[in-house]
């Protein structure tokens, strides 16, 4: 259908590309599986000899009991949560879903082997030995990739994001081990790790495949009013478990029962201050639906790497007020700045709903951080939740407080750098990326069928639309 | 975009009174949080000396582990649930799904100071001290103002519902005191203070505020095809998590578990008497969605207050196979009914889902309890079941089932006495309200990106509809 | 509406026959229960005292405590996974989810019933005691019928569904009794009882169907652009879910945690292998929504079975790559073949995602259990594992292999005999099914409410299309 519709410069036949990219891929995971993955002792048939060694009386002590739930709905955010948000675009619904879908499931593949070699290598047999805290890590992982997907949204071809997720996953892995290990910081919902790496990460790539001439494709870069109610699926799954996100991998017991509460207030004022600054700056005080789609979110990611700390529910309330304040402010004028001055194209705006948030959450865990006391945490809160045991014995709550906001500054550095290198092998002409005035649709891509008035109004736009008629489209 | 949308007399812009209420609650949400609010022992870093002391041997004993995962399926029924359901209008799904957001997210953070220093005050310090189902009941208390927003949906301001919602929670936290620690009543799923409350305050305030020449809007109060499925959404949420929604503050262990079943039992139930009553009563047995959405979610709703009890399975089924001919038939005869003749306008129908089956299900709940004997529930049980201990070890089943019909009509009391104040306060004229012929549309308040279709049907229909092109939009 | 939109050869007013189905059933529910099930011990109030006649020291040790997150992911599963998958026809979404609702509220009771007498009967008293694990297998159970929707969505009337579900239901527990525990095979996850029964039984009642002329309705047997992103939503739920679905009912403690993981792993590949053949087999490497919607899925049917297996992550890994690509390759070259050649019509393409899939997973079962040992396992966990107690402590791992194969042929003979059984009794011309050019509508069962560009374009199709408007249509 419509080959009216595809310009003449750019190939974007992927009939080889793309399932070449996927068998190689596939093929590796299996072999590399074989040669490394195994069961944990939680999950593997001898659990019953390994309670009876380690005088575990219960099958509800396994570890699976303690954060399945979380991983569940850590799950439903990964893939609902981040794929439905980006279907906001009127013709690109299909690639948002989609892609999230290839994307995320490749990733955690590659991501339980990468994570696996950091932090579940058993030195005795050279296994990786795997249990339901990689599963929500290689989750979480995905995660920091979906974000960069979202400054890229229509713009770049699934070959591309393939590339993009190898490379994210590994990048990932190696910031996410210099940061939690080397730096010994806290992160338990990945405020650094995640958002931060992941945001500017996107944000770099976007840079470097700058694209001038994308306003050809503007009338299909924004939303339709079923589209934006697709979107809100995705956000409000986001918002309601991103109190599982946080506590998922938070210490068990207080540690995992904090982290939830914090977030669940932080969030309820991002959405309060999100719909005021909204509100505030249209015509007649009428709310826009980015902002609600997103502004909303800022103070789950924000709240990441305090989560578990002490911060005390006012502590949350303020972040989530701030959070949600300065990310509608970034959505209504920072974007479109570093759209017209850096050009920083940034479809979903990620800069504002995890690059920012992301580092602020990275620095304000080092303020609490180092506010920390064993008054209030009492001497064996501090150790636990702090992680200052071990090596880490001797090292102080302000100590601490460094080391958290120099993990924030790596997250960054990984991102840029990383992003940027990988910007560049995106520019090879051999990806099937899409033209700037093809930009945003998903007939490149998908077998679409159009029902009739959806084709009248693509014809209609395509062809010469009116004033009028862009008017209604955009 | 569309001035002639918008009627003369009345002045719908919220670009002041919006943000303005939403920070000044937000600010005095920070400063009251900051004075009262604390983690109690199972979330605050002193749970390792909390466990020493108390002897407790394990995580999985910190109540977290036991309601949890029962709290995000209520947090997804409020938010999804609830306001997916109200999606089902054609041109207010941005307004149904974003100010049960709004309302929300500010009516659980004044439900946790509320219902905080009514059930959660330490008093040696003054402060709350909130856990896990401290979150689960602001949820709650949110369910019951959503309710109410059920019935205003379209005429009203997001000004207003801020306003409904801040009355919402106080006078619902005072009602669940009055039943639940006075009269000491039994309602794990809010038969009484959630959906009898809910819906008659609703229904108050929608009275008052009576629109006489609302069929102006006639043409927008109804649905379209996709919007009938995105409230499909809400709809099976809803009904799938119910189970959790009775279980969630139960007592650990037999409660929860029994809660789960019965409301499971009689929620399928609805369902099928649900179906048979729409067939019957529509041309050629023809299924209509306003019951399919609705109706068969009585089944929770009458549960609620006996979910916990030894109720029997065929007892749940009963309930809901009542409760979903009940309420089929209050949509298809007695709305309407009310409407012509109580001037009673109930966009969502809640007198049919929220406040008779609630009213059925407190007074279920008191025939139940006042048929407790030891023999069913052994003595143990009927004394946890019943909460028959302290000041109430003396109380009989009997009794007991007394005060349970006592407990409905107090959440009737105060929900039609509460509605009608708060309705008052809303006819005043600053609270940016729309006018009769300018209801159920979203471009009142949000930012709409119509599509050229959307715009051709929406021009057509304000303009001058034919009598045909009325026909196919109502 | 649209009078003319019926054809005069068939009548499919259900106005008596559905209420009547409706009601007689529903009250032989209340009857049955009445007389049958009660709680176990549980659930049951009489807990306490158990809990201190068996030295159970906490409430945690609640079955429900294990088992509920799971349950209420296959909750969403079989009503939101199995309903919205079902709606990517263009007017057939109400049918898909309304009768789905239908179908799984109705089944679920008369499945407690049916399994319950087979396996939770105290034979002292003839009562069938339920707890949580009844409530999943009793959706489990609807799954199987809902599967079999599948191959019949938008050609049978809802009473017809009513009866596909009484008898599909019977012969489920029948199958299942024999195959669980006469041959005392292993499937957790349901590939034999759950997907190669209900596919089977789905393909055989729609092969006894067989339409001639059911190509009159071709221009309503598509997607259209958002019809294929509510089928995500069901998409993405099963796909989530499935590790929950596998492991809801597998062993505590280990069973559970690796059946999770395994199912997590395996649907992983089966995206990425679904996506590399999706593109290789279209123009220019454009996905295939069908593809991405349902061939994703396979691994996680194939993985039923073996899900507690030691199959290791990278077996799991493998049954995925190869089940996404024969599913894959199911729908873009079987599926059409057998609507051709063997006159099997199979909307939703069950075959290439339950049947086969299940099929296979219950012979992968039985490959894995045949080379199952105790080095592997340890002597406890294969006991464990494969269930080698009691009766069957004398059963070699090669003959549990042996058994499981023959279980996987129970289900299908079940399924294709039971299912032409079923299809003979639905041909009676008594259940108000709709013409042949009357299928895939859901006026004909449903009160629609049309905007006016469908209404157009409902009109142009029907009327007299163009070539050019049926190529925009189907």
């Amino acid at each position: 259908m419509g080959n009216c519709f595809f310009s003449q410069d750019k190939n974007t036949n992927v009939r080889v590309s793309l399932p070449a990219v996927c068998f190689v891929w596939e093929i590796a995971m299996v072999v590399l599986f074989g040669i490394f993955v195994r069961y944990n002792e939680e999950a593997d048939a001898h659990w019953g000899e390994y309670k009876k060694t380690h005088n575990i009386t219960t099958d509800m002590e396994n570890d699976f009991y303690y954060r399945y739930p979380s991983f569940q709905d850590v799950h439903v955010m990964i893939f609902v949560g981040f794929g439905f948000l980006m279907t906001f675009l009127k013709r690109y619904s299909f690639g948002a879903v989609g892609f999230t879908f290839l994307i995320a499931a490749f990733g955690l593949q590659w991501a339980l082997l990468m994570q696996g070699w950091f932090h579940s290598l058993d030195y005795s047999t050279g296994k990786i030995l795997i249990g339901i805290e990689n599963l929500i890590n290689a989750d979480f992982c995905c995660g920091g990739v979906l974000i960069a997907f979202g400054a890229l949204l229509g713009k770049v071809s699934p070959v591309q994001m393939m590339v993009v997720s190898l490379f994210g996953v590994t990048l990932y892995a190696v910031e996410e081990y210099i940061i939690l290990n080397l730096l010994h910081c806290r992160d338990a919902g990945g405020s650094m790790v995640i958002h931060t790496f992941g945001g500017y990460y996107g944000l770099a790539i976007s840079w470097i495949l700058y694209r001038p001439n994308l306003n050809k494709s503007k009338h299909l870069n924004g939303s339709v009013y079923h589209s934006d109610l697709f979107a809100m699926i995705g956000t409000l799954f986001l918002w309601l478990f991103w109190p599982s996100f946080n506590s998922a991998i938070a210490n068990h017991g207080d540690g995992q029962h904090r982290a939830a509460i914090n977030t669940y207030i932080s969030l309820a004022a991002s959405v309060v201050t999100a719909v005021a600054i909204s509100s505030m700056t249209e015509k007649r005080g009428r709310l826009d639906m980015v902002h609600i789609q997103n502004a909303t979110l800022a103070g789950g990611v924000a709240m990441g790497a305090s989560a578990e700390f002490m911060i005390s529910p006012y502590g949350s309330l303020i972040v989530g007020f701030f959070c949600g304040i300065i990310s509608t402010f970034g959505f209504k004028f920072v974007s479109p700045f570093l759209e017209k001055h850096l050009k920083l194209q940034d479809t979903c705006g990620i800069h504002n709903l995890h690059a920012v948030p992301g580092m602020l959450g990275g620095f304000i865990s080092a303020i609490v951080a180092a506010m920390a006391s064993e008054s209030v945490y009492s001497k064996e809160g501090l150790i636990a939740t702090l992680g200052l045991e071990g090596n880490y014995a001797n090292r102080g709550a302000g100590t601490q407080g460094g080391y958290q906001a120099a993990g924030t500054c790596v997250a960054m550095v990984f991102g840029i750098v990383g992003g940027a290198i990988v910007g560049l092998i995106l520019k090879l002409p051999i990806w099937g990326d899409p033209a700037d005035d093809n930009c945003f649709d998903d007939e490149v891509y998908w077998e679409v069928r159009m029902s009739l008035h959806h084709q009248m109004e693509a014809t209609t736009q395509i062809g010469n639309p009116t004033k009028d008629e862009e008017h209604f489209l955009t």
